[in-house]
C-alpha cells in the first residue's frame, strides 16, 4: 500500500449579506476530511464514505469522484488511479458549502498525493466540477474560501479571478444551523427564474462596496451597516424556518448583521467578540427552537489558513 | 452692497463602470461658479444666469434657486434672502453632472454667506434637492463628489451615507464630451423600467467590490479588470453616438478602462499617466469624429478637493 494523503477542507458561509455569489469565508469548524491513496489501476474508486449514509460511492455521482477525475486530468495523469475516503463532518443541504467542502478536499488530496504543483486557483477550478454538479451552475464563493481560507472576493468565473480580502481581527463568524434541509439546486432555481429592478440592484451594490471598505479600513460599524442584501433574501428567507425571529434575535442580542449562510437553512451573523459571539448564537437557537428545530452553532474567528494537509 | 461669495463646484463622473448611482469622482474641470450675496427682503432672486441661454431664472424653476432656498430653510433663516448669480461652465445633459454642480454651488455659496457651520452631508442634502427637481430622483453619485471632491461612494441615500475612497496617485481622468446632449430624466427612466436578472447583478457586484478593492490598495490593474458594467451599459449605449467605437478606441490605446459618464453623452475612460490620458483622449475624440460629432476633452488627476469658496 502506497502513502495515504489526509486532507481537511473547511466549511464555508458565502454571500455574507449583499454579495451574491462573489464573497464567502471560512469557518474553523466543521470541514470534511478526504482521503486519498494511489491506485492500482487508472480511473477514481471511492472506498468508503463515512457520516453521511444518502451519499453515493460510484464516482461519477460523488463530487469527490468528480473533483478527483478532473484534478487527475489537469495533471495530467490520466492514466493513473486514486482511492478516496470521505469523511463527512458537516451536513448535507446546510448552507455550510458541504458539497464544496469534499470537492475541494478531493482536489488538495489528489494534488498532495501526487506531489503536484497546482495553484490555488487551479485547485479552484478543478473543485469547481464539483460544485457545476451538486447544484447546477459552477459558483466559487464556497470553494474558493475552502481552499484559499480568510475571506474571498470572486470578481469573476470566467476566467476566474479571485481577491482575497482582508480579515478583520476581532471579528466572529457566528453560524446557526438548524435541523432542517434546503435543496440548493432549488433554491438557486427560486433566485435565477426571479428578475429584479435597478432599484434592488443599487442597494447591493452600495452595501458590498462598503463592506469590502469596511475590510480593508478594519471598520466593523460601517461592515455593520452593509450586511443588507435586497436582491436574494427576501426570495429565500420563506426556505429558512423562523428566519425573521431568528434574525431579529441576532440583532437584538449584539450582532453586526445576520443573513442567510449561502442557500440556508443556516443562518450567518458577525460579531465583534467572543462573548457577544455567543450571546448571538444563543438568540438565534432559541428563535429555531421557537419554530421546533433543534440547531447546531459554529463560533469563532474567521478560518485564515484554508484546506490543509493533515 | 453687503459681501458677495464665489463658489466654484466641480463637474463630476458618475457610475465609473459597474457603480450604478453609488460611485463618483470629482474632476479639475469644468465646473460652476454660484455667486451669492445677502438680499434686502426674503426669499431668493436669481439676477443673472451666464452661460447657458435656455436656463431659467425663475428661482422654483433653476436648481439654484430651488436648492438656495433649501439650503436657507437648512439653516432656520427663513426671514432672509439671497441673490443668485450662476455661471454655467460646462454643457447641460453632457454627463459630466451640470445639474448637480450648479446644485452644490448654491448650496455652499449660502452656507458660506451666512458664515453656516453645514456639515458636508448637509451641503450635499441641500443640493440634492436640485438634483430630485432635475432628473426626477435624488441620486447623490453626482452631488457628493462636488462636495467632498475624490472618489466618493453612496452607501445609501435614506439615511444618507458616504464613504470617501482612497484616490491612486497616477489614475487620470479622461472625460470626452460629444456635442451632443442626452435627458437625464430620459435616460433615467430607460434604467428604471427595465428588468434585470441576477447574472447582471452579480457581474456589477463582483466588479464594483474588486473596483473598490483596487482603490484600497492602489492596484491600477485589478482596477482595469473592474471597469465593466452589466447592468446599466447594455441599456444607455445606444443613447450615446459611436460608443462602441468610442469605446474600442480607448482600449486600444491604452485605457484602463471605459465607460458612460453617468447618463452619458460624456465617455468616461481611465489611464495611469498624462501622456497615456492624452493618446486615449486624441483616440475617442477620432471616434466621435466618426459619427460626425466635434467634442471637448477633459484630462486630469481625480480632483480631491471638491467644492470651494474662491
Amino acid at each position: 500500500m502506497g502513502k495515504r494523503v489526509r486532507v481537511f477542507a473547511p466549511a464555508t458561509a458565502s454571500n455574507l449579506g449583499p454579495g451574491f455569489d462573489i464573497l464567502g469565508l471560512a469557518l474553523e469548524r466543521p470541514g470534511d476530511v478526504v482521503e486519498a491513496e494511489i491506485g492500482d489501476r487508472p480511473g477514481v474508486e471511492i472506498v468508503e464514505v463515512t457520516g453521511a449514509a444518502s451519499l453515493n460511492t460510484d464516482p461519477t455521482k460523488n463530487v469527490v469522484g468528480i473533483v478527483a477525475a478532473a484534478t487527475i486530468e489537469k495533471l495530467d495523469l490520466r492514466n493513473h488511479g486514486v482511492r478516496l475516503w470521505l469523511h463527512k463532518q458537516m451536513p448535507l443541504g446546510s448552507g455550510l458549502g458541504s458539497s464544496a467542502a469534499s470537492s475541494v478536499g478531493a482536489a488538495v488530496a489528489v494534488n498532495a498525493l501526487f506531489e503536484g504543483s497546482l495553484s490555488p486557483d487551479a485547485i479552484v477550478a478543478c473543485a469547481l466540477h464539483g460544485e457545476a454538479a451538486a447544484s447546477g451552475t459552477a459558483h466559487a464563493d464556497n470553494v474558493a474560501p475552502s481552499v484559499l481560507g480568510g475571506i474571498v472576493l470572486i470578481r469573476a468565473v470566467d476566467p476566474l479571478d479571485l481577491v482575497q480580502l482582508p480579515v478583520p481581527k476581532a471579528l466572529r463568524i457566528v453560524l446557526v444551523h438548524p435541523h432542517a434541509e434546503v435543496l440548493t439546486s432549488e433554491a438557486r432555481r427560486l433566485v435565477a427564474a426571479s428578475q429584479f429592478t435597478i432599484g434592488q440592484a443599487v442597494t447591493n451594490l452600495g452595501n458590498v462596496a462598503a463592506l469590502v471598505t469596511a475590510l480593508h479600513r478594519n471598520d466593523l460599524t460601517l461592515f455593520a451597516r452593509s450586511i443588507s442584501d435586497a436582491l436574494v433574501e427576501p426570495i429565500r428567507a420563506p426556505l429558512v424556518p423562523n428566519y425573521d425571529v431568528v434574525k431579529r434575535a441576532a440583532l437584538d442580542a449584539g450582532a453586526l448583521g445576520c443573513s442567510i449562510s449561502g442557500s440556508g437553512p443556516s443562518v450567518l451573523a458577525f460579531a465583534d467578540s467572543d462573548a457577544a459571539a455567543n450571546r448571538v448564537a444563543t438568540a438565534m437557537e432559541a428563535g429555531f427552537a421557537g419554530a421546533g428545530l433543534a440547531s447546531d452553532r459554529f463560533v469563532g474567528p474567521v478560518n485564515t489558513r484554508g484546506a490543509r494537509v493533515l
